[in-house]
């Protein structure tokens, strides 16, 4: 019998805004993985810290700091062999992901790696854009709205095409791209009505007016923008 | 000492996805209070049934089935009347919602009523769009690809727009309106890269290639449209 993989979603940061599943899976886990960044610290395994059992043992995935793609893409292919180990030894093997594993999670790569050989089983989290919501008190979407989400790194042209024609829009890994998303927002008239929020539901948390927003974003912070009627009626 | 509002998100459906939070939340509450539909069950109530201790208050809102906008909100102007009551009597009121509370939620009818007088606390929940994907074994959105909600009621001249000039697509609340999306995108020829699902994560779930999918639709049924590039790699 080969071991069960599971995927589990932890939510925005919070321990407290992990599913109860999430956490009895990572409790009861003999061996756990999960990616970190350039040999340093993983806010994954940061988030499910208390949950986890001494004696537990942890494969981690060093993902070296690049966005180009091949370097990371080989240290999956290492992580998931030594994942592929554990399972066909019978164990199972938890996989501890930020958020949500298949809403901009790097948990796919392990998937596609994975899933033709094993018994994947993915556990939904908390995004962070609903986090975020919540902790700006604006409601995403009501109703027959529609919801556009962005990456950051998009192009200008292509960002200011898709904030346009939506009504509310999540624009994700701010970072370094706080400038050139800020510059679109405004061309568009749309200061006003955009939230920035930076580690939602972490103490380090920032929400404030988009024209308030800090000079340097890190990468987990975001801008909601709500250009609907009034959501309160 | 006024009491706290807590619109609690719920999750999908299977009462292991709710949140720690949520959970303790539910708990320890003396006054609950959640929609029903036309005098009948409350999905809200059925997730958290479990967590609700005996000898709890209820504070039902009976919303009327329809789709005309003031009978609803007559509904919860007396909702919001009877949690006023409770809060200015230094109670705290945990409102329970599916999914996450400011995701097409009702709550922010409550929210909307009720923000400017009492201390009101979002607890964001799993939403269906990542449960949906999870039971469906389908990653949602990658590096800078870029997702689109729409609800299933837009008519289909703006839902073909908006489907051709999407990467991923999540169609929430399709229902009645499963024959109007299936010609929709079988016209753009997607229906090959288009999944249905209903009832994500409860007993009765349904996943299917959309071809496939039943004629008559749940309310809480989705499709989930990837057209990107092979998400695998």
């Amino acid at each position: 019998m080969t071991g069960v993989l599971y995927g589990v979603g932890l939510g925005p940061g919070d321990p407290d805004l992990m599913t109860l599943r999430a956490h009895r899976l990572i409790s009861g886990a003999r061996v756990v993985a999960y990616p970190a960044l350039a040999g340093g610290e993983s806010f994954a395994r940061a988030i499910a810290a208390d949950a986890i059992a001494p004696g537990t043992r942890e494969i981690v995935m060093d993902v070296p700091m690049t966005t180009a793609r091949a370097p990371a893409q080989t240290a999956y292919d290492k992580g998931a062999r030594e994942i592929a180990v554990a399972l066909e030894a019978g164990e199972d093997v938890v996989c501890l992901c930020e958020g949500d594993p298949f809403f901009y999670g790097s948990f796919m790569y392990l998937f596609a790696r994975l899933k033709d050989r094993f018994n994947v089983q993915v556990i939904p989290g908390v995004t962070s854009i609903t986090a975020c919501a919540a902790r700006a008190g604006l409601p995403l979407a009501a109703r027959n709205e529609r919801l556009t989400v962005l990456p950051g790194p998009l192009p200008e042209a292509e960002l200011r095409a898709r904030i346009e024609g939506a009504e509310s829009v999540a624009i994700m890994k701010v970072g370094r791209h706080l400038p050139k998303i800020r510059a679109v927002i405004d061309t568009l008239g749309l200061t006003e009505h955009a939230v920035y929020i930076e580690r939602a539901s972490l103490p380090q948390e920032v929400v404030c007016p988009l024209a308030e927003a800090p000079t340097n974003a890190p990468y987990f912070s975001m801008i909601l923008l709500t250009k609907g009627a009034d959501p309160w009626l």
